[in-house]
C-alpha cells in the first residue's frame, strides 16, 4: 500500500475548508511537522471539528492539577482498553514526549498494571480504566481511593473528563477506521 | 430525601456564572420549564460547558439525514448499554416527545431488540450498540449493513458521532453521580 | 401497530381455559383493571400456569421478613440485569406502587448502585445481582454481608428464591417475546 | 469430612414435614434408593416445595415432543454454563440413565459443542445455552433455527421452559451451597 | 458411533513412529493399560511431542513443594474454566486417583469454590483460575495471598507454570477436537 | 528506576548455570546483541528451560507452511488479547524485523482487525484470537474458514500450536512480571 487512506471518509482539500479550521490545521502542522489525521478526518464537519478541539483543548491544554503527561497516560490507558489503534499510537507518541520516557506508552497501552508507575498514577489509571470498561460500577468508593492517592475534587473531575472524552474519540476513530500518521509509531522512542 | 444533590459536585449559583452560560441556561429553562441537571453540573467549567453543548447541538439539533427521534433512539440505546441513569431517564423523556410514542423509550432502554422498531431503526441500533460495547469490532461489514438499510455515508457518520458523544456523556454522568430531574421520569408517558 | 401480539404464541380464548385458571384470571383482572399478559401467555399450559403462580405467590405474597416493596426491588434489579422488557416494565409499575415512589423503578432497573436506596437495600441488591449474573461466585462471604446488613437466614433464602424465580421468569418472557401491557409503562408515575 | 451438610440450611426431620411432602419424599426414595438432597433442602418451605416439584414434573415428566433424555441434555448444558455443582452432578447421572450413554453427561456439561450429538440436539443446546447466558439476545431467528432443525412450536416452548426452570434451580442450589448426593457421581458410568 | 476419531488429525501407525516416541507410548500403555489419546494426537509431530512431554514431566512428575494431587487439581480447575473436554475428563480421572477421592474431580471441574477443599487448595485454585481467565490482572497481591496460604516462592512458580502449561494443552485439545479415551470417564469413581 | 528487576524471581548467575543452558544463552546473545529476559527468567529451572525452548524452536524456527513473519503475527495478536507486556513488546520487535514493516506490530497488538493485513492473515488471526479468548467455541467451521483462506491441514495445526504455546508463555510472563528488555521497544521502528 503506497498511501493508505486516512479514514473511510474522503480527505477534504485544505483550500476548501473554512478559514478558522485552515488556520488551526496550519498551526498544528507547524508545531508537529505534519498534520495529524484526526484533523483531516473531522474537517468536513466544521461545527463538530470546532467543538471537538475546543473540548480537547479545555481538557488537555489548560493549567490544572494534572500534568500533561498524566493526562496522556489516561488517554493511552483508555485507548488501550478500547483497542483503538489511532489513539494508542498517536497519544502513545505524545505520552513518550510529555513523560520524557521512551518505554511508558507501550507499557501503559498493553497493561498499565505492570507499567513503571508511581502509586498515584496506578490509582489514577485504575479509575480511568474502570470508568472506561464498566462506567456503571463507578461509585463513591472509587472517588475516595483517588482522594487517598492525593487527588483533589477538581483533579477527579479532570480524570473523569479526560477518560470520557477519549471514550468518545476512540469510538469516532474506530467507526471511521481512522489511521494514525506513520510518524507517530517511531516518535520519541 | 427532601432534595437530593444533583451530582457529587456543588451546584454553582446562576448569578456567578458567565453571561453566555447564564443565557444558555435561561433559554433551556424557558423552553423546558426546568433546568436539566446536566447544565448545572457542567457550569462550573465554562470552557467544557461551551464545548459540550456546541458539540451536542452540532450533532442533535442540526438538519441532517436522521430525524431527531432517531438520534434520541441512539442516545437511549447507548445509555442503556452503559447503564447510565441520567441519560436513560432524561433522554428517554426526550425520545418519547420526539417520537410521539409513550412506550418506545422503555423498550429501547431495556432491550432494543424487542422494541417496536422498523428494520431501519433496528439496524441503526445494532451499529450503535456494537460501537458502544465493543468498538474495536466495528468493521466495514457493519457499515455495509447500514448502507443496505438505506443509510448514506453522512448518516453513518451521524450514527457513529451521536453514539460516541453519548459514550462520553454517559461517563461524565456516571463519574459524577449526576441525577436526572424528577420531571423526566413522568414526561410524555 | 394497532394491536401488537402479546407473545410469539397464540392467545387462548378465556372460554376455552380450565375453570380454575379462568377464575384466577378474572381475579387479577378485577384487582388490576386489566389482564397482565403473563397470565394469557402461560394459560395454554395449565399445569405450568398453576405451578408458576403457586410459586410466585409463595414467594411474593406470603408474610415474611421482606416487605413486598423489597421483593419487587429484587425483581426489577434482576430483570434489569437480564434486560427483560416484560419484567422491567410490569414489575417496575408494581414496585412504584408498592414503594409509593415514582422514581425508584427506573433507578433500580438502570443501575441500582445509583438509586435512592437505604444501605440494607443496596446490600440486598448486591446479592441479587451477583446471583443473577454470576451465580457460581456466590459464597458464604456474600451471605455474611447480608447478615451484617440485618437480614436473617430466612430472609437470605427469600432474597435468593425471588432472584432465582425471576431468572426463570425473565427467560420465559425473553424466549417468547412476551410484551408488557401498555398500562404498566405509565402506572404510578 | 465424614458427613458434610447438604446445604447451608438445616435439614428438617422427615417426621416434622407435612404429610404430602413426606409421601413425595418416600416415593422418590423408593424409586431412587436414596433421597436427593434437593428434596430435603426445599422441604422446610412446604409451599415452595410443592410449587417447585409441580413445575418440575409438568416440564420433565409429562409426555411431549422432547424425549426425557433430551430434556436432561438441556438441564445439563444449562447447569454447565451456570457452573452449578448440584445440577451438573445430579442431572448428569439422570442423563446417563435416560440416554443410556455413560459419556454424554460429561461431554455436555463441559462443552456440548464437542459432544457426540445429533444435529437436532446441537441446535437444541445452542438455543438453551444462549437463553441461559444472554437471554436478551434471543430473537425470532433463534426460534427459526429450531424450526429448521425439526422442532415444533410446542417443542420450542418446552426447550425454553426447561432452560428457564433450571436457571432458577441452578441459582437456588448455588445460593444455598446445595450438595449433590455422592451416589450421583458414580451412577450409570 | 462405533469408534469415533480421536481428533481431527489422522492417527499415525505406531510402527511408523520414531523409536523414542514408540517407547514412550509403550511405557504409558503398560502403566495405564491404554494409550491416552494425547500421545497419538501429538505423535505425528515428533519434535513437538518430545518437547510437550518433557515439559509435562518437568512440571507434573518431578519432586517439589506441590503434591501430585495438588498439581492435578490445578489442571482440572484450569481445564474447567477453558471448557476443555479432553483435559477435564482425562485429568479428572488422574485427580481422582492421585487424591484418592472419587468426588473431587467433578467438584473442581464444575466450580472449585464449592468443592471440598482445604483453604490452602482454595487459594491455590483462586490463583490458577485468575491466571487462566484474566492473566493480565495477576499482581503482587495475588502472589502475596499464596504466601499467606503457606506457599513458597518455588511453589508459586509451580502453580503458575502448571496453569500456563495447561492453558496451552487445553487449546491444542480444543483446536483439534481431541477426544478423551472412554476409560477416563469411569476411572476411580 | 536505574535498573528494574527482570522478573519477580532472582536472576541466576550465568556461571552457575548448566553448560548447555549457558551455551544457548551465549548463542542468543551473540545473535541479538543482548540476552532476552525470558532466557534469564527461565534459567533457574533447567528442565523447564530446555523443554520451553525446544518447543519454541519446533514451532517458530522449523521450515513449514507459515512464514516466520506469519508466526510472529500470531504471537503478537495472541499476546495483545492477553495484554502481556513482555510478549507484545519483545515479539513486536521480532515481527517488525521478520515482516520488514515498522508499523505492523503496533497495528496487530492493538487491533488486528484494523491492521494492514492481507485477507489470508486476517483469517489466520481470526482463528488465533478466537482460540485465545474462547477456545471452547472453536469448531470445524473455524477450521473450514482457514482452508478457504488457503491454509492446509498442517498449517492449521501450526496456527493452533503457536497460539497455544504463547497462551502458555503469556501466562508465565504475567505471573512472574517478566519485563521486556528496553531494546525491544525501539528495535526496527
Amino acid at each position: 500500500m503506497s498511501q493508505p487512506p486516512i479514514s473511510r471518509y474522503p480527505t477534504p482539500e485544505l483550500a476548501d475548508l473554512p478559514q478558522d479550521i485552515r488556520e488551526r490545521i496550519a498551526a498544528v502542522q507547524e508545531k508537529s511537522g505534519f498534520i495529524p489525521n484526526v484533523f483531516l478526518t473531522l474537517a468536513h464537519r466544521p461545527d463538530e471539528f470546532r467543538a471537538f478541539f475546543a473540548y480537547h483543548d479545555a481538557l488537555m491544554e489548560k493549567p490544572g492539577g494534572l500534568t500533561k503527561a498524566e493526562r496522556e497516560m489516561i488517554v493511552v490507558a483508555t485507548s488501550g482498553v478500547n483497542n483503538c489503534t489511532y489513539c494508542v499510537v498517536a497519544h502513545g507518541a505524545i505520552l513518550r514526549i510529555r513523560a520524557k520516557n521512551p518505554l511508558i506508552a507501550d507499557q501503559v497501552a498493553v497493561n498499565y498494571r505492570k507499567a513503571d508507575l508511581a502509586p498515584r498514577h496506578k490509582s489514577m489509571l485504575d479509575f480511568a480504566v474502570k470508568l472506561t470498561a464498566e462506567p456503571w460500577l463507578v461509585e463513591e468508593e472509587d472517588r475516595e481511593r483517588l482522594r487517598r492517592a492525593g487527588f483533589k475534587e477538581r483533579d477527579i473531575w479532570d480524570i473523569a473528563a479526560v477518560t470520557s472524552f477519549f471514550n468518545m474519540s476512540n469510538r469516532v476513530a474506530s467507526a471511521t477506521d481512522m489511521r494514525p500518521n506513520s510518524t507517530y509509531h517511531r516518535q520519541a522512542r
